[in-house]
């Protein structure tokens, strides 16, 4: 059959190592550990004569693997009882309408933008409500830096929510610590954050949040899945125009089953889940990307200004890297000298240019090292 | 670390050989070889160094598979140039919402309505626009048996689109052909056609069509994936409400990459596709699907009334055999005995009971000969 001759194809990419440090932004490495069961699992999972793939929805053998998925999920960010747990579609640009559809009622919001996800999440809930900016970064030439100091945030009474991005992949700004709203603004205001390309890397201060949400392909698994926290006391109020996939009154009543659930990335969700609690759990996966971090501004940073990297260092990201060279014209050259030795997608996002290291859980501290000291070499032999 | 000492634990369910036939209604069954390739490319997809779920969507690995499974599902149904192809999210479900906000511009919808899926279609749509049901076929009990005759459909010149679910998957009526819209209406209504659960089983005369989209966890491979084929002159009708990733015209100008799509689910619906032109193509899936059908509803109607499916003989699935058996105190023996000659997941669904086999492309002849012999011996051994 010829899906498998095609087996014989010879890659005409360069060469590469079977598992080179991927620093893709999302999708993004996975845990081999991970990889491994699932390939070893692909036809037959746990005696049960059907690939995961091939399970209905409704069966014991998914039932089980949902319901551990949400159990570990639950103990690794010590999510409080009061906290549903949703697993959806449509990633973080699709939650970004839910999120609207389900709590704003139609009346208003405020955003406080900080970098390319913030701002496209406030876009899109001007479909839904009265969208207002509370605070924003953008500088003139579109960038951005810094977290505005909450003190500032111009935040409506009339708002339904608070929206920020907890950590902006694309700009590599990150929160070392989510905003107090209810200092803030005086009232019970819900905080709803876009945690897609930080969660499970830092605990996560519940008494502060409303809705949390991530989409699962940066920091998690598969493209396809999307996380939802939602406060229970935030249910119920779902606009009529919201799709019945995505209100959360109702999926929080039929465990995120109303429709087809993605059933193999919330699979490969739970045996990622399985394998934090093996290294140790979310602590371990902070002091690690502490140190990945570390390892990356501290070699940017000591480079005499051949890489720059402009981000306040109060908020800087400790999962997204993006740095430019000074001389742009070696662009090409880094990351062609970065492939050889076994680093790859490095480039930086379209609309940003330059360069970007995105350190997920499942980049190990060598990884960060071994791109730490392919920066330092390539600035000696460039600088 | 304990991911892996999870693979020496015991199943303690009945001894099932390493593949049973699987007549799951969807997530289904899938070809063994596709789950073959999916697990030897499952570290380092063509040597990238990469699992597909690893990659970037915006990578030239990726960028790769994505074309090739559009180039492939074009040519597997003959899809004319005037259709574009979305590769989205939300299942079914989700797109009964989307299809009405991409093309109903808030006025009117008809539906014909022939068994749970066209009902839960119209429910979804009343959220977006005012809705009439042309036809329906439900029972006094709740139940569908057959197709009105389109002749007797009435249908309102001020409806944007007339719905039709082509296979119902919970109470096995399909249409054998596809109404056409443009001798009944007088007028040029887009037919919208929710083909989930037969997709790729027999040719689509996509002169009748406007839209036809799939749920792709039936009849191709992982849920979390839809397929939608949209005639280009019904973009850019959408409602001010839909969601960005949902959007029909902004989706098919960004090959479907306004938001990270379900890469992994692409992949493995893409490796269907190359199974299927190994195997001849859609012409020998409804030769196959033909012979399956028949040899269930033969079992049936040779039982003197041991089984009953009181579906019209004219508008019985192809893909889906719901069956009772007489006597309804023998439904657990009959799926115990099942199991134990390799048969697995032939309960019917919830709202209806009774049994149902799903007989979807990857079920092969052979499987259904299998169930076909022993519905026999079952009702020999009881009846």
């Amino acid at each position: 059959m010829p899906i498998n001759q095609q087996q014989n194809m010879q890659s005409t990419a360069p060469l590469l190592l079977s598992r080179p440090y991927n620093f893709s932004p999302g999708p993004a490495t996975l845990p081999v550990a991970v990889l491994e069961r699932a390939r070893e699992e692909m036809l037959n999972w746990h005696g049960s004569g059907m690939s995961v793939m091939e399970m209905s929805h409704r069966g014991k053998e998914f039932t089980d693997i949902y319901e551990q998925a949400v159990v570990d999920l639950r103990e690794l960010l010590d999510v409080p009882a009061k906290f549903k747990i949703l697993l959806l579609q449509g990633g973080g640009l699709g939650e970004n309408a839910a999120v609207a559809m389900n709590i704003s009622q139609g009346k208003a919001a405020d955003f406080v933008v900080t970098g390319g996800w913030s701002e496209r999440s406030a876009q899109e809930a001007v479909k839904y409500c009265d969208v207002h900016q509370a605070a924003s970064a953008r500088t003139q030439d579109g960038y951005f830096y810094h977290i505005p100091d909450p003190q500032t945030w111009r935040i409506r009474s009339q708002a339904q929510y608070l929206h920020i991005c907890s950590n902006e992949t694309v700009h590599g700004v990150e929160y070392q610590e989510l905003p107090d709203l209810k200092a803030l603004s005086g009232q019970n205001l819900p905080l709803v954050v876009d945690a897609s390309s930080h969660i499970l890397s830092r605990p996560v201060d519940w008494s502060k949040v409303g809705v949390l949400f991530a989409g699962a392909q940066k920091n998690i698994g598969i493209a396809g899945l999307t996380l939802v926290f939602v406060r229970e006391d935030l249910l119920g109020k779902a606009m009529p125009i919201c799709p019945l996939i995505w209100n959360y009154e109702l999926q929080a009543k039929n465990n995120s089953m109303i429709n087809t659930p993605p059933t193999y990335a919330i699979y490969i969700a739970g045996l990622v889940f399985q394998w934090l609690k093996a290294q140790g759990g979310v602590s371990v996966m902070q002091e690690r990307a502490i140190q990945r971090a570390g390892l990356l501004y501290g070699a940017i940073d000591g480079s005499h200004g051949f890489y720059v990297n402009k981000v306040d260092p109060l908020n800087r990201s400790r999962m997204n890297v993006p740095f430019f060279l000074k001389d742009e014209r070696l662009n090409e050259e880094f990351i062609a000298g970065a492939k050889q030795c076994q680093m790859i997608n490095i480039k930086g996002h379209k609309s940003v240019g330059g360069m970007r290291a995105s350190i997920y859980n499942a980049m190990s501290v060598e990884g960060a090292q071994a791109l730490a000291d392919y920066l330092k070499f390539f600035a000696q032999k460039y600088g």
